[in-house]
């Protein structure tokens, strides 16, 4: 009865948010639809990831979460790219200003929220301790990865920084493929989580229907999530808000709603191994995959796209990864934890505002 | 027997260091009391903190002994924000550089050398795991919160930089007393030492008179701290050395004496939970809470001290978090550990010195 | 047999490496005879250094190999010193290149192989996590001694420079003393091996002939090092490589062929203590030991080598320990920590190749 009455709000809100943006009604008017329509489709979203998380373990569902999410973010970065390499450069900056707050916000808000409200709830939650190291020297490797071209970059002409872009995207997606390969083969036992399923737990839909929902979910929130993205910019100026700010922040924040919800409810669940790979997988497949992907999309299409990010970029990214990798790295987290991420994650906010 | 006569000293010092300074006396004279007053009021202090910590436990009892031995320098810093506020701004920089100096002290000189000497008589000293863990993320969290205000610093108006420095600062704040919640409260077994108490040692004082001695002690180190911080600046002209290496190293150290002497004295007693309580407490503190809380005073004062430091400051702290953090993490120490502290004290030193 | 023929191999390609390079034959002949030679030389110290771990045990036995192998490389630095001192400065240049690639070469690139495979073949390999947590700081301390003086130079005079060179070195050297009596003496026990020595291990030579092997075999990388450097310097000026990319790769990763081929050797028979022990111990016994002497090495010759290095050198040495740190400090390794470790040095290598 009351999935019943989740489908029709799901469902009214979805067509109203897509009538509103297509026949370009009011800006304030889109907004309040897409927002409503966003917590529809991400809790669906959410709902879909648990269910084929019960059937494939929490990490492979933690997994197809973090990827059906970032396909979204992917999407949308592809469409500015082509309109970058077809005379607006700036928007290249805009693509690395949204890669920067999607890193940010699923290693900050993501995963503050996610531990806070699940250690609000379970006094210690705890996850496989193994995999909470290797996350830390990917985080690293990320941030490794990032930091060098800028740091190189004064010394370098145009055409060797793409060089070492390309070069670099390349070692990246090498490096992510391998990772897949090592923990979803070679050391898969080693790296899944130890806490006991609870086997009588109510599942609402078979393995065939979760999976399909979970494509049907992903598709409905990569559109709401463009729609809002839409209507949010016209609100940013309209409160005089910098492009820094909205692409590191607010589009972020909107773009992740899918991770947001589903590791926040996990979490709650005393899932915090699922809710921590959604949240640091997420921020890893973005650093690791999608950038890289990126830049070599930009490359095909006439105009590589460089790696190098700004300084103000580059202090929320390795401010992000210490503090990250300093709580998760025990593998047991606690409410205060996430409090901790939440304070770095305002404190990068008012500065990003302000700038 | 022993006791009395230390009381004896305790008394005719303190008074004599007090006479010499109200009189003005030499530099050399009120120098040489003042030190001398020191060591024993430092001592009383030191007593009265493992006093306690015998009827509080040891966490508590090195709480206390940090948040008393940060009141001195908390009266300190208000007396020199009062000046800056009319008409010597320069004095905000002293702020820092002694904050700067406070956190370092603590951290390496006060952490190394109780290592050191406790590592010396016991091969290895074991203190909570999760707590070294939990200091990490929050000594991380303080050396955040420092960072972006000065990597933003070039791009803000001073009022907007004044703006983040009261929003960072009430961040801290708010992260402070939580952090007290969690470890006071709702966290407070897990943190708790596991270290054996021997509960058949002499205990000299009752528990009320324990809490009585800590008192008294605590407002005589602050007074006897502030005649010597004064003959020391007159000295430090003597020998031509720097203001910056005077607030960061001379005044730090002097300040810094009672928890330098009840960390190294409880170190060589095997409590080492406690030592590191009073070492990486104090350091949290002056960070969380007094730096914070002197933002808020100078602005309510009229003249905001922003919490910009340079890069000389910031380095210097970052790199002590880095060690502190790389050799306390384990929950275990040994005595080449406290040679690292202190080496690194040292490196730092010198360049202080030389700049 | 089969050793009888690697002796005949190895004294063929030995002699006519050397006659090769006395009589002044053209570069490619001498730089092939010098590959090959290097290969059987680096190869019978492997064996040696085998041989002699075997009855000294795994730490003692990496150690020696780190230390033989570092003496080659003191002493083509103290060449290069000389001749700096003798009116070529920009050989100090030189120098410093070197030891950052012999750093950053042992991190990465012999760190990284052996852990890729000896993981290849042994699913997980463990050492002692205490001296990991070590190693872990000791890295640590390296890095804020070079950083520290690189920070403050251009506050600093050339004498105050160099004065605080000297300090910094001589705080290193006391440091690397101070942790040999750590861990050969007062912590033995708690940082060896806990692997079981396989007792029936085949052994083919003696203690002393171990012993003499490893000295001869020592003489013998130095010299054929030596040759090769000569001939790679030409080979580089051929191929329009910079200085810095000929220094920190080149020289480094051919100077280091004997640490490379022994501690793969020994990961590879799942020694992974000691290959951890050359890998990690030679690039501390750089930082911590050869460089600092030879600070005071040029400081006796009448001209001081500052250990202040420029900002791409930091940034590869400082890149390297963290993600060495981050991947060591468990006692743990596996074939993709190997990547990870791999995958920088690559990033580092192009972006040194195209400055």
């Amino acid at each position: 009865m009351k999935q019943k009455l989740f489908f029709i709000g799901l469902g009214i809100f979805f067509v109203a948010a897509g009538v509103a943006h297509y026949t370009h009604q009011g800006p304030i008017l889109q907004f309040i639809l897409s927002c409503v329509a966003v917590i529809f489709v991400a809790g669906f979203l959410g709902k879909a990831t648990e269910s084929v998380a019960h059937y494939a373990g929490e990490r492979v569902g933690g997994f197809l979460n973090a990827t059906f999410g970032n396909a979204a973010e992917l999407i949308i970065a592809i469409i500015l790219i082509k309109d970058a390499v077809n005379g607006k450069p700036q928007l290249f900056e805009m693509v690395k200003a949204s890669i920067t707050g999607s890193i940010i916000g699923n290693l900050l808000l993501v995963l503050g929220l996610s531990v806070l409200l699940g250690g609000i709830k379970f006094k210690t939650q705890r996850y496989n301790v193994m995999l909470a190291g290797h996350n830390a020297s990917l985080m690293l490797l990320a941030v490794i990865a990032l930091f060098i071209p800028a740091m190189f970059f004064t010394k370098l002409t145009p055409g060797e920084t793409n060089t070492l872009s390309l070069v670099v995207a390349g070692i990246l997606i090498v490096c992510y493929f391998l990772w897949l390969y090592f923990s979803m083969v070679t050391h898969k036992d080693e790296l899944a989580d130890s806490q006991v399923v609870d086997e009588h737990q109510e599942v609402p839909w078979s393995k065939g229907r979760s999976i399909l929902y979970l494509v049907v979910a992903t598709v409905m929130v990569a559109l709401v999530s463009e729609w809002l993205v839409g209507t949010v910019e016209e609100f940013a100026h309209l409160f005089g808000l910098s492009e820094l700010f909205v692409g590191a922040f607010l589009i972020a924040i909107i773009g992740n709603a899918a991770e947001h919800s589903a590791a926040v409810m996990l979490a709650m669940k005393n899932k915090i191994g699922a809710a921590v790979e959604i949240a640091i997988g997420s921020s890893l497949q973005i650093a690791l995959f999608v950038a890289p992907v990126l830049v070599f999309i930009s490359f095909f299409m006439g105009e590589t796209m460089n790696i190098v990010f700004t300084v103000a970029e580059l202090v929320a990214i390795g401010v992000s990864v210490f503090i990250a990798k300093s709580i998760s790295r025990d593998g047991s987290t606690n409410w205060y934890e996430g409090v901790l991420l939440i304070a770095v994650y305002l404190i990068l906010g008012i500065a990003f505002f302000l700038v």
